[in-house]
């Protein structure tokens, strides 16, 4: 198969392929996302929130609420690339995986290596491919744990926050600093013992947020996402968001600010790995003898010289 | 005041000072750390777990504890650097404030620039500065979400997860990993309901978890920090820890760890900066002119070859 050409005729299994590079960082996968970059026109949302909100049966019911319209969609679930819980979250998403037989629903678990919680850049480079591609729709979904709703929202057109009527779950995205990020707050399992005050109290707080871009307002929705309750309201809240991103040039500045996140992960990806492979020079700065700055310098010079991995520096 | 010399002469301002050094990044700071960097004998403890679950209560009665021995101890305090959320997390510090007139005792706040959750680089050099001073005990507390964990169990000796008999406690440690780099795990509030079958799924769970370093059993203790109880236990842990990791020569690999995290978060930082300000750059990247890994390569080489605000390089 020339993956390439068949990537550009939207044949699927040379996207799977392809997102195998870009996850592997293979050379071919770096040309192929050159070429492909800054086609396509999808809708980046965000799914974040702590793990239990009911993220991935939330998604699901976007699925279908999206091709129900006619849409095609692509999700991204992202995993903390842990072997020890690994499992457990993906069983979570196992009810997405009946969309599979649809070919305008295409659904990727990637891990979050290196980072615990935080989108690597790899996640960001697929993320690229999966809008060259053309979907419509990108769903980008992370267990909620700190660093990945910052992430989430740096490269996200549209981040909707899930919370539950579980006691502390506002305190705790409150004191976590993750309300502020959120476009959108959805409140699931809205049957759940507690759902008024929790909406009452996400309002509430919401009036000390400092104010969003462009005076865009948060509004506070309910779901549950078990039954269907509530999903196409969110979806509209979804497009009203995306609407006002247009009408206010929001939209480029979005896509701009995806790219320099990669480009912050590569960085970031250099100096994990030179700082890995150094054991001599990390030895100087615990001994006193080097600055961290000194050493970083020395690293990343001798990182640039070295023939990297990528092939084209 | 001559900072430097008072700083070795364990004057408490001078520490005071030099830690703003440290924190804003400044060449001073710098100087004085690579002086002072590997003396020091600290025991290095993280106290990590959500928000809410009782951490500096519990450092408030550590604090107590340690100097009980008459040993002498310094508390850092990492808050993600969210104005909006920034008060209420320090709120919870107040506590401990009621030792600030014991010379024995220093407490510092630190926000955690860049990163929501995360050490930065200026935490850890703080952190090595602390040491230098010659504290018998550092404690770092941080909000946990996520990559902070991670980051505390890389540079603490002894790392100590935090949770409450709180249904899902135990449960999202599990699945956001974190249970996974604890050498102690404290069930606090142990007074309120569940406790005992939150130890039980705790101990069940630990069974799958991967071996610690050099057959360490992670054990599962139990606190009221509000009353005090179990404190001297959870002390006595922490320091059968320590003479563990000395059993077995793994304190040194620890310091090892701490120098590699500081290099790698400057040439981060480095990466995160120049990133920033070179907005030609990653539209060349958006434009898919680019691929990250040459502008990333490009960018850093031009922050090199800047003059650096550490002025050493």
């Amino acid at each position: 198969m020339d993956v390439v050409r068949a990537f550009h005729e939207r044949d699927r299994r040379a996207l799977a392929r392809a997102l195998t590079w870009v996850e592997s960082g293979l050379p071919e996968g770096e040309e192929l996302l050159k070429a492909a970059r800054g086609q396509g026109h999808a809708r980046v949302v965000g799914l974040t929130g702590s793990p239990g909100a009911g993220k991935s049966t939330l998604a699901d019911r976007l699925i279908e609420a999206v091709r129900a319209r006619g849409d095609t969609v692509a999700v991204l679930a992202v995993d903390p690339s842990s072997p020890f819980t690994g499992g457990a979250i993906l069983g979570d998403r196992i009810r997405m995986m009946r969309h599979h037989k649809d070919e305008g629903v295409f659904i990727r678990s990637m891990a979050s290596r290196g980072s615990l919680g935080g989108l690597a850049g790899a996640t960001v480079a697929a993320l690229a491919l999966l809008e060259a591609f053309g979907f419509d729709w990108v769903f980008l979904e992370t267990v909620g744990v700190g660093q990945s709703e910052v992430d989430i929202a740096r490269v996200a057109d549209t981040t909707v926050l899930v919370l539950t009527p579980a006691a502390g779950d506002a305190v705790q995205a409150f004191k976590a600093g993750v309300m502020e990020i959120a476009d959108l707050i959805v409140v699931n399992k809205f049957d759940l013992p507690g759902g008024e005050r929790v909406v009452q109290e996400l309002k509430a707080t919401l009036e000390f947020a400092p104010p969003r871009p462009a005076g865009w307002q948060v509004p506070v929705l309910t779901t549950v996402a078990q039954s269907g309750q509530g999903t196409e309201e969110l979806l509209e809240a979804v497009e009203a968001h995306h609407q006002h991103l247009e009408r206010h040039g929001l939209l480029e500045p979005h896509r701009i600010e995806r790219a320099r996140f990669e480009i912050a992960s590569v960085i970031q990806a250099l100096g994990q790995e030179s700082a890995r492979k150094s054991d001599a020079l990390v030895r100087e700065v615990a001994a006193g003898r080097l600055s961290p700055r000194e050493a970083a310098g020395r690293l990343v010079a001798r990182a640039l010289e070295a023939p990297d991995q990528g092939g084209e520096a």
